[in-house]
């Protein structure tokens, strides 16, 4: 199903969304499309890359990503080898150039990576031969993530274009608004960033969306409602209300939720803070997509694999 | 070889031992008993669960009950993917139920989950479509464990009915010890618990065994002896006398393995504490069975792995 | 391509250089080049282990050596279940013995092992049926490390006898000198260990080395030159001088490096210290075969697991 439109894949890495075009983005959503109808069978696994060696690098830890990748690998039969970054050389002192290095040495064919630092999968991507996957690096991207909400949305509305996206909470440190906003805004999505102003800053504006503070005003409007999850462990006080204050004037509370429009899909890209920034029942409820995320996410995440590893197969071919 | 027994279970689960049928309990043990004979030639993996994906999720650590679950699934040819608790979300705050759903979302088959809380395997199974084994949940039940003590001691004795198994140690704390009483108590085997009062309490005659604080009373009579762990690290001292004390009293001292008939089966879950609740030589005796039991758990595991999931595939089928 | 010498190897276990004939030894390097050609096409993986079960037991960590098994063991189609030493039961008091008798009783066919303890990996090879590989015991052996540097040695120089080879560092406590001494030695290479009186005492003469403490008087010599890692952060205080001065001595830095022979092969083990035993630039450089170090080490350990394999099979047989 997706060799017509493979041929618009010429990338063997995935690092962000920023640079990638239209084509590219549907290439990805289409074979993603084509390998869940192909998953909600008895057979769900294809070969596609049988002998090849993926290994999930995790310099942050993240089990719910990392699952994700392994899962969608085992798919594909790709075999799978784990590395956390506690466990890795890097305690001894490696560096980041080195440890990579090793890896392409040892042959592995497709490297996903979190760390915490922007600009590390870029950093891998253009001084390996192996693909690597950005599985999230700093405050910067998280492309896969932005991909699956992005199939969602497509999945459930149709289309992109034209559609009123709210992405509600830490817009300042989250890798997932970045990654969302940069591809909603090239396939036609408007797209509104709502926070507190220390954590949605007017910079933002120059990447064509529009800003506010005022949730209750935005809510009617919207045809999806993007909930960040609160990383409260992680705030630092200058930038972030308390917790009961947050969920006051920018949760996802039932009375806002019935003021959204009827078919407004809810998403969080998890884990979720039930009473935080989206009520427990809200969840719950039937507008929400947030397991349909999860699952979304292995079939895109194999065609992430897929697509990447045949371009950089072509490109060696050459 | 299991086709016959199969429509005896119908459980995609297995959750613990209390409410099965001896039916069902017999139709594990012969499972186990063809993938045994069938494990011991050059070729011992079967295609069964090829493509199925398995979670090892243990949320309390146990290196070899994973391992063990982890072997029996590879032996089937199911996919294993590992997540212990400090690596998961629910570092992060998210519920059990939550993290739950998000692996059934990313269409995780089988959850073999360990869980310092007991009926966390039980709401886990009530909750998803996806088969659920309890690795162990708390102080109450570990199934898998007791259906491998249960296969050794049919194994060599050839019946369960009429014999009369002690099981000495930590029984107030033990889910071991539970899962065995169960099921041994519906096989028709006589059980004498053995310990001192404070972790033997009177209420467990309710469940049809007797109690006894003197072991060497109880000795000669017993066809099979199952020595309990003592988890020294873990025990309250209001309800623990000294190391040196509980050797002394409940100890399978030398002595007390030459009061023991010579038929009797020696056993322990593992791993032993050579010196404290038995004797390092008696260990290594020939009538200690506790590695055969550490051998038969696999083929128990892939027994259990086996007829969850025909039964979760059947269930889904109608 | 491997049949014809696999009938010079004997053994169930690696355990160490120290003991292997030179018909071992080749007959390792041997297999090993089959499948450095064999694994450089688009299929890579063979079906030699399928069905066996590979356990990777690591009681002392070591990511790079450790993901290198997993890939050889996956190249050949073996399952893999890592065990570390933490979450083992280890932890819980168990003892070695014991911890490897489960595992044999698992069914696990091969235990490649690190451990802190000297003597750790003969100590389970001689009470297990299943092949043992010691992938390093403490200041003891680290015989597919040494494997992969004759390997890269043999496969530049096309040869080992008669080459001059330097071994630079703390040699005292280090398990790749030692095993790398053994096996040079025993095919014919001049072994000269440089580093502080310390690190290099006078005993070692006795396995038939030189020793200097003047690098600069080495150098012009060498046809190979070995950088042990400064594990300075294991470093006492009465063996070891500052890391500032023992650069200034023993470091490969570039004034250093011009003075080696124009054909002669920088080596180390991994992970570097860039700036410390070797300067950055000479670890880059068209000399440094250090990342060919690591690519061998995957053909090595292939056919390490490949042979020990066969052989354990062939004794089983009989």
């Amino acid at each position: 199903m997706t060799v017509s439109k493979a041929i618009d894949w010429k990338r063997k890495d995935l690092v962000g969304l920023q640079d990638l075009e239209v084509a590219e983005i549907e290439t990805v959503l289409d074979t993603a499309a084509g390998f869940k109808t192909a998953g909600s069978g008895q057979i769900r696994t294809v070969s596609a890359l049988e002998g090849r060696t993926l290994v999930n690098f995790f310099v942050e830890p993240s089990t719910r990503t990392r699952v994700s990748f392994e899962l969608a690998a085992h798919r594909l039969s790709a075999d799978v080898v784990n590395m956390t970054a506690s466990a890795s050389s890097l305690t001894k002192g490696e560096t980041l150039k080195d440890t990579a290095l090793n890896l392409e040495a040892l042959k592995a064919d497709m490297i996903v990576m979190r760390h915490s630092s922007a600009g590390a999968a870029r950093f891998l991507a253009d001084r390996l031969e192996a693909s690597v996957i950005n599985a999230g690096d700093g405050a910067h991207e998280h492309p896969t993530q932005a991909l699956l909400d992005l199939f969602t949305i497509r999945e459930r509305k149709g289309r992109l274009a034209g559609l009123r996206v709210g992405i509600v909470g830490d817009i300042l440190f989250s890798r997932v608004a970045r990654s969302n906003i940069f591809a909603l805004a090239r396939l036609g999505a408007k797209v509104t960033l709502v926070g507190p102003p220390t954590l949605v800053p007017r910079e933002f504006e120059a990447l064509g969306v529009e800003i506010s503070t005022d949730l209750d005003a935005v809510l009617p409007e919207l045809d999806v409602i993007n909930l960040l999850r609160i990383q409260h462990e992680r705030q630092q006080k200058e930038h972030f209300p308390g917790l009961g204050e947050y969920t006051a004037i920018f949760g996802l509370t039932k009375a806002r939720a019935e003021r959204l429009r009827e078919d407004c899909l809810i998403m969080h890209p998890g884990p979720i803070n039930r009473g935080v920034e989206i009520d427990s029942d809200v969840a719950d409820s039937g507008r929400s997509v947030i397991l349909e995320q999860v699952t979304n996410g292995l079939a895109v995440r194999m065609a992430v694999l897929y697509l990447c590893d045949q371009a950089r197969v072509a490109a060696g071919a050459r």
